[in-house]
Parts: C-alpha cells; structure tokens; sequence
C-alpha cells in the first residue's frame, strides 16, 4: 500500500489519522496546542475515586521525583448543560471536578474582609493532573500571595465524562421521562454539541461566585491563569467576564492562530527554524528525510524494513504512520524546548532541539538518513531508555483526545500550512476539507470565522488599546506556538512577555536550580504585575466605597 | 367572584395575569422595560412583505403626522439558531430581518477606506416598525456622521418566527429528515429555549461582521445604540463584543435591576415619587383607591357597576383586572412623562403625569374617589378621546408579548415590590413563586442570578473602572426604570448622562421644535462623545498601522 493512501475511514476515527489522510502529511496533532503524544496515559478522568493527587514537584523533571507532594481536595460542582438556551436538555445537570489547595489561602475574617485572592486555573485538553503537573509557578508564588488553589477541570475533560451515561446526574428540570444521552450517543453530535469553550467561560464563571460565596471571600479578587488552550480561555475570561476575574496570566496562548490573522505557515516555519538554529545540517537532514521515507515505504516489503529499523512494536501498514511519528517528535521537542531537564510531553533533557541536532549531527555524513531520524526521535520517545519498541500505529484508545479532537471540528479551526522553506513536506489546508472530514468523522460541520468573531482577534491591538486591562500574555519564542500568541505590549495593562529562548509556557513551570536568568526574570515581572492588580484592586475598593 | 381569586390557569395563560394572579396586585407588564399596552396591535412582525415603513416622524407626537417617511430596505440573513453548541439543532438556519437606511451614508472608497460609521440599532421586545418609530435620534445625527443606519430586529421578534413552522428556512447541515419545531411545540421550551440575551447579542456580532464585509466597509467603526431592553443588550454587546462595536449609546438601560443590586421597591417608589412631586392630593387619592376598587369589586353585582364606570366594552370578570388597568396607566405614564406630546405606549400630551394629576386634583374633594380614578387613566388610554370603550379584559393575542414573557421567565428576572410608601397597594417578590410560576406557564424555571453572572452588575463601578470604554449610559429621572440603571460616570468614556426631568429614553426621540433646552443638551453631549469615540478611533488606526 502506497504511503499516501488513505486507510479507510472507521467510526470514531481518531482525527490524527483523519487529517493525515486528508492533507498527505501535517503532524497529526499539530493542530492542538498541547496535545499528549499519543503513547501517554490515556486523559480520561478518573472522577470517582476522591484524589489527593501528586503535583508539580513530584513530575517537573528540574526537580527529580520529589516527594514534596501537595495535597488538593477534590470538590464537585452540579454545572448546567446548556448556559445559553432554556430547552429541556439545558438544565441537565452533571458533575463539574474542581480541586482545592488552600495550604498557603489567607482566609478571610469574619465580616468577610481581608481574604487573599483566589488564583483560578482555567483547564486544558488533558486530564486534571496533568495540567495540574505543569502549573508548579501557581504553588510557587502562593505563599507569597496567601492565594487559594483552583484547578477547574475543564470542558472537554468534563464534557466527556458526559459521554460516560452513568456520570449523568439526572435532573431535568422540565421532563423526567427523557434520558437523551443514551448508550449509543457518547460519540455524537447531540452530546459532544455541548463542549464548546463558551460554556466552558460560562461553567467557570458559575462555578467560582459560587465558591467565592461559600467561602464567605465574595471581595476576594480572582486571577486566572490558564497555559496553551487553557491560556487561550484564561485569556478571553478576563475579556468576557471582568466582573469575575480581576486579572489573567495567559501564557502561550496562540489566540491570533485563527482565520488569516496569523500567517498560516508560521507554526512550521517557526519549529523549523529553531533546528535550522542549532544547525543548519540538522535541518538539512530532516527536510531530506520525509521522501526517502516515502520512497522506501511505498510497498510492503519496505515497510517492513521500515518498522524494523524504526523498532516498531507491530507491522506498521501505513507509511504515513512513521512520518506522523517523527513529525511528532520534531514538532513537541520544538514546543518544549525547555532549558531545564523536564517531563512534559515527554522525559526530556535540557534544550532537547540541541540534543536532537547533535545526534544527527554526530552521525557521518553518508550514514542512512532514516537512522539519523530515527536516532533523533528516540530522544523525544525514548530518552529514559526503558522503550523496548515504539508504538507507532497506536490505535489504542481512540478518544483519548476526542474531545479536542471534537474542537478542532468545530471551534477551534487553525489553519495551518506547510512551506516549502520549512523542513517538513509542503502541504495546505483548506476549509472545505476540514468541513467535509469533519463531518464525515463526527457528523459535524466546523464553523471557521467563529472564533474571531466571539473573541476577536483581528487587530487586536487597536481593538484592546483602549479596552479592557490586566492581562499577560506570556510567550517563549522557541515555542512555534508562540507565532499566533500576543507579542507585544498592548496597553500599560494588557502586557507581552516575551522570552527568545523560551518554550510552551516554560513560565508556569516550578522554579528548579538550574533555571536560567531570563526565566526567573520573566517569573518575577509576572509576580510583580500581578501584585500591582491586587494592590490596585484593594485601592479601589476603598476609595469608591461610600 | 372575590376580586384577589386567581383566575384558572389556561393553556398559554399569559404572564401578566398569571402574575397578577399570582402575587395579588402588581401591574402585569411591569417587568417589562418596554412593554406595549395589551391594547397596542399586536406586535408579531409580518416578516413577508418588504418593507417601505414610515420613519420617526411620522409617529413623533411633536412633529405630527408628517410626511417625511424615511424609506429602509428590508434585509433578510441566513442565521443559525444556536451559536453556543453543535448540537445538530444548532445550525438549523433562519431569516433574520434587518433594515437599512443608506441615504447619509458616506459609502467607502474603492479600497475600502473612508467609510461613515455603522450606528446599529439592537434590537428590542416589539415589532420593528415600532422601535423603529422611536430612535428619530439616529435619524436626526446620521447625516453629521455619514452613518449608515442598521435596525437589526432582536431575537425574541425574530424567534417569535421561529414560533411559526413556515417560516423556518429547513437547512439542516446533519439531519434533513426531521423538523423539531412542529405546530404543537410552538409555545414549548424546545423552541422558545434560543431565546436569550446571549444569542441576540451574538446574532448581532455575527450579522454586523457579515454586512461589513459585504459592504467592503471592515474597517468602518460600529457603534451600536439601543433604549430600554434594547439599551441594556447594547451596552453588554460593547462589553461582549468590544471587536464588533468600538462604542455604545445605552439608552434607559436598567442593566442593575436584577439580583439584590437595586432595591427592589425602587421602581414603584419612582412611580409614586412622579405622581407625589406633581401633587401630593393626586398621589394619595391614587394609593387610596386599591382597597376601594377591592370592596367594591368583591362581588358580581359590583364588578358589574365598575365596569360600567370604567366603560368596559366587556363586563369584567375579575376585580383584578381593573387594577392592573389603572396600574398599567400611572406606571406607563411614569415612564414616557415626556416634556412634549408623544405616541409611544399611548398618544400623550406633554408632562402627562402634570396632566393626570391636574385632571384628579380637579375633581371636587367629595367626588368618588373611582371616578378621579378612572377619569386619570383615561387620559393614558384615551387621550385623543376616540375610545367609545375600553378593552379592560382583553385576553386577545396572548402570544402578543410571550417572546418577553418567555423572557421574564429565564433570564429577566428583575424583582420588584411595592413598598408601603408607594401609591400601590403593598406587594413582595419571591424568587420561589416566579419559578413556580413560570414552570406552570412555560415549563420553564427562571435562572435568577445567570444575569449579573453573565454580564456583571455588581459593582460596576469598581469592575468597568478600568475595564471598557466607550459607553453612554443615559435616563431620565422621572422614569422608573432609571433607578436600575448606571447613573454615575464610572470612568472618562464610561458616561452616565442624567436628566433630573428626563423620561424613558427621551434622548432617542427625534427632535422636535418643543423641546427644552435640557434634552437638547443631553443630546449635544451625546453627539459630542460619539464624535470623540469615532475621532480617536481613526487617529488610532493611523497610529498604529504600521
């Protein structure tokens, strides 16, 4: 079977395949911001047992498996489907998962007066501790704030407990008879229609007065922090809803990657330069290796071949397959590209582009450069060692990210193309492709132009100049999401961090001992806007107060 | 039949007497900003005919009935019914209706520069002719701007189509087989259900941004103007939608009438406030008339003589009704107390309230006290004297106001008594009894507190300090909705303009030769800060190009 021939189309196809199908060559996941490699832990949630999870020290790589371990209390929040009608499926309510740590929280007095502020994380695709891990800067600045943890679990992680039917606390408030989300409608349409991120602003929003008010901390200001997708939201939250939030910290949140705002090569081109940067060779040897693998994997004897020198744990039947793979591995080393030892993604060393490079680099020059390749992505897939094979064909756990999965067929249509200047395969998008995958794959059609039309976009610095405040997008230009994020100032309080040799929100990582300067020097600007909100929240209060 | 005997619950039973049924005593339409007198046509839009309609003018009682229609033309938009989840519901399309009056519009150049200004007018609860009939204000200052005019018909007209099975344009994007709005579910939640604020207000961001880019107008500025209802829509859409509409004229606007922001006996005690500072004999001879029309509405034989003293063209039934007609009258009164004649909720002289008062305070002391009564409301009712009777129990068109009922029943809960103080007989608000309510009537339960969750309230001076710009807020303190509205600046472009004489969004009539100086001077200011917003909007745009 010829590499660029489509696999043919199953139910419940994972849109990683589908979008390689379709557009012969893009990273399958490349369209979501954060999305777990496919041979991570599945992200469905586990809501039902109580969690006192491990967090961030125990997995930031800087810090080794330390047992600082910090406990949370999970809570659970009866949330409305359906914000924005009032038809008889709206006020189904399900279980929202929230976690509590108030170790470090400045309770408020008696009268109500005096609490710290409560620091909101605004969810992301992945399951609950996961982006709870890479959200150690929150533990480490709130001592200092005396500010309560809450990680809200977000929409998409949420929502698909909604696929699961025995989640369903059953309460209509109109007609008992109905159970409309039954055994055989976990994957369509009239269930996952519900997770979209409008409804995810709105269930924060419901979710922390209601919290703020059994707490008795209704004065209490909240800043909400959100990384990747989860910056996006934390972001627009301080937009939409300013009378819940006071402040966000949105870190590489890549809001201008929709419709024309961004150039729509900019994310590949972005992940290319940063190994054109370590060397050229590098770069050279990558762009070089997708048509040798084409040419070597058009037919079954040479896929064979292949999965052997790529350690594939089964046959691989699609050459596709091994081109995902190393895109894969290219595209997130790019993206955490951290300059400290970490286990995001993946368990990687510091500044893994540099190490990539320097493995290519090593080989001679006349070596097959499929083993070059394949010697770089081992460092993304298997630097600890402890892979015995590579599950490159891995059908397993199929809606593992289908709810982003879902997204990226609705809402969160970001165009992306391949350049011939880049080092991978040139390739294009179009819209009515992505319609007609879309619903083929989930029965939906994507509504492209809605992102920038509920949360703008398009000349974002005239449009906030003179609206809005206290937003940090934070951004590390070694992230090729970074290319579609806020880069420059927009007002004296809507602010750009910008670091040259950071990574995808390296700056919502825990602080460890090896973390360069210009880290800790974009740590400690965030740390000292937000204080000077707080401060300014406090002052005025006072002073309009009769 | 005693006079506070509930009537029994029919099907479609409308809100207003349900309410009077079911809280004793107050005015049926009173949660309503804007309400048409039952008696007013009936406000189903014909959406079928195009339209040439008669323009402000022609209905300003000031002007009479002059010539000088304004012509607009009739758009129709494909929208989707609901923007906030892809449930295959979601993408049903209808026709949204629009009008356009392009005769002082500077059109843009060849390359899309130099166009006037979109002033857009969101929407209200009635038919379009008649919100159309009451923003002459538009009219009179678009020829100054070059303003294209832009009345955008509001959802609950628009889904009041919905209601209506053939006018549902079937362009299912997954399902072409079924029809879920059927004859029978036309009053159910199914469908009444996409009726919110929050729909509107992004049916409005999605229409604006489709019409200017077929007017290759996209970089002209948007500023959108409403009045009541449509005023609060207008500032949220500002607040929403800053990418949309760079300004905002909120017109009567009682954004803060909803939660525990505004005391609850605040509008009531307005409309007594009206009647007091006119004459203090006129105030107390209306608070003693409830128990009179009780006692002697507690029985057939005195329903029977009331209705011949209130020329019922029907003999009443319920003692009830004959209250909330009188209540309907000073209440209505209070609200378009304007300083000229005018035909908005009803013809009028000028300063009705003065006249009202003038005609019971001429009664002799001694006369019956139903009498001065009825002789006041009569001046509401039948000021041009051309009522031979008058439609007290009137129970045609119950669907005539049912999309703000609906209304009323989910989103806009705004809780209102009647204090002791007040002219009216004593009443309370129980959120408990509402949701009763509304889930016999509709199958629906109110989400009381969704409002000032989704669009803030509390506060809103400490969270718009800074946070937003560009908005007007303007009342007349002789109406009673102003007492929910902003009347305070909150900062140098979020305005409050007060008038101490100003009544229900007097600022938006046309212009007429008998205005006092005062409205002339709310207006002027008006202009002035438009002017300023459109200004700085171009410098910006230069200043920031690169």
């Amino acid at each position: 079977m010829a590499a660029s021939t489509p696999p043919p189309l199953r139910a419940f196809l994972p849109l990683a395949l589908l979008l390689a199908a379709a557009i012969v060559s893009p990273a399958p996941t490349a369209a979501c911001p954060r999305c777990r490699s496919p041979r991570a832990p599945p992200s469905l949630p586990r809501l039902i047992r109580p969690l006192h999870m491990q967090a961030v020290a125990a997995a930031d790589g800087g810090g080794g498996n330390s047992t600082d371990a910090k406990p949370f209390a999970a809570h659970y929040f009866a949330q409305e489907l359906d914000h924005f009608t009032f038809t008889p499926n709206a006020s189904m309510l399900f279980s929202q998962k929230y976690l509590l740590n108030d170790t470090f929280w400045r309770r408020p007095s008696k009268g109500g007066a005096g609490a710290g502020p409560l620091f909101v994380y605004t969810g992301n695709e992945g399951d609950i501790e996961w982006f709870a891990t890479n959200t150690g800067f929150m533990f480490d600045i709130a001592p200092k704030f005396g500010a309560l943890l809450v990680f809200i679990e977000l929409d998409e992680t949420t929502f698909l407990c909604l696929l699961l039917p025995w989640m369903i606390n059953e309460q209509h408030r109109f007609y008992g008879e109905s159970q409309p989300f039954g055994n055989d409608s976990y994957d369509s349409p009239q269930t996952l229609g519900y997770l979209t991120s409008t409804q995810a602003l709105a269930d924060f929003a419901i979710l922390i007065r209601s919290l703020k008010k059994n707490l008795s901390a209704e004065a209490a200001p909240v800043v909400v922090f959100g990384g990747s997708y989860g910056g996006m939201l934390a972001s627009w939250f301080r937009l939409k809803y300013p009378h819940v939030a006071m402040g966000a910290v949105a870190s590489s949140a890549p809001i201008l990657q929709f419709d024309y705002i961004t150039p729509w090569s900019s994310f590949y081109d972005a992940v290319s330069q940063d190994f054109k940067s370590e060397s050229l060779n590098c770069f050279s040897v990558i762009k070089a290796t997708w048509d040798v693998l084409d040419e070597r994997g058009s037919n079954d004897k040479g896929l064979l071949e292949l999965s052997k020198l790529f350690r594939a744990c089964k046959t691989v039947k699609y050459g596709y397959s091994i081109r995902n793979w190393l895109w894969t591995a290219f595209t997130y080393t790019a993206m955490v590209d951290y300059p400290t030892p970490a286990n995001f993604l993946e368990n990687l060393p510091a500044y893994p582009v540099k190490e990539m490079c320097k493995i290519i680099d090593g080989f001679p020059e006349d070596a097959d450069i499929l083993e070059k390749a394949f010697a770089a992505a081992s460092l993304y897939y298997n630097y600890t060692g402890d892979q015995t094979c590579n599950q490159i064909e891995d059908e397993d756990d199929p809606h593992g990210l289908g709810g982003w999965q879902w997204q990226a067929c609705t809402e969160m249509i970001m165009p992306m193309t391949v350049s011939n200047e880049s080092m991978f395969p040139p390739s294009t998008f179009s819209y009515d492709e992505r319609s007609d995958e879309c619903f083929q794959s989930w029965g939906v059609r994507p509504r492209p132009h809605w992102i920038t039309t509920e949360y703008g976009g398009y000349k974002i610095d005239k449009v906030l100049k003179r609206f809005g405040s206290n937003i940090i997008f934070s951004n590390g230009m070694r992230d090729p999401w970074s290319r579609g994020g806020v880069l420059k100032n927009i007002s004296s309080s809507i602010i750009a961090l910008v670091t040259e040799k950071g990574a995808h929100h390296l700056d919502f990582r825990s602080a460890t001992k090896g973390d360069p300067d210009w880290v800790i020097e974009q740590r400690r600007q965030e740390v000292e806007i937000i204080q000077g909100w707080i401060d300014q929240y406090h002052q005025d209060l006072v002073e309009t107060s009769p």
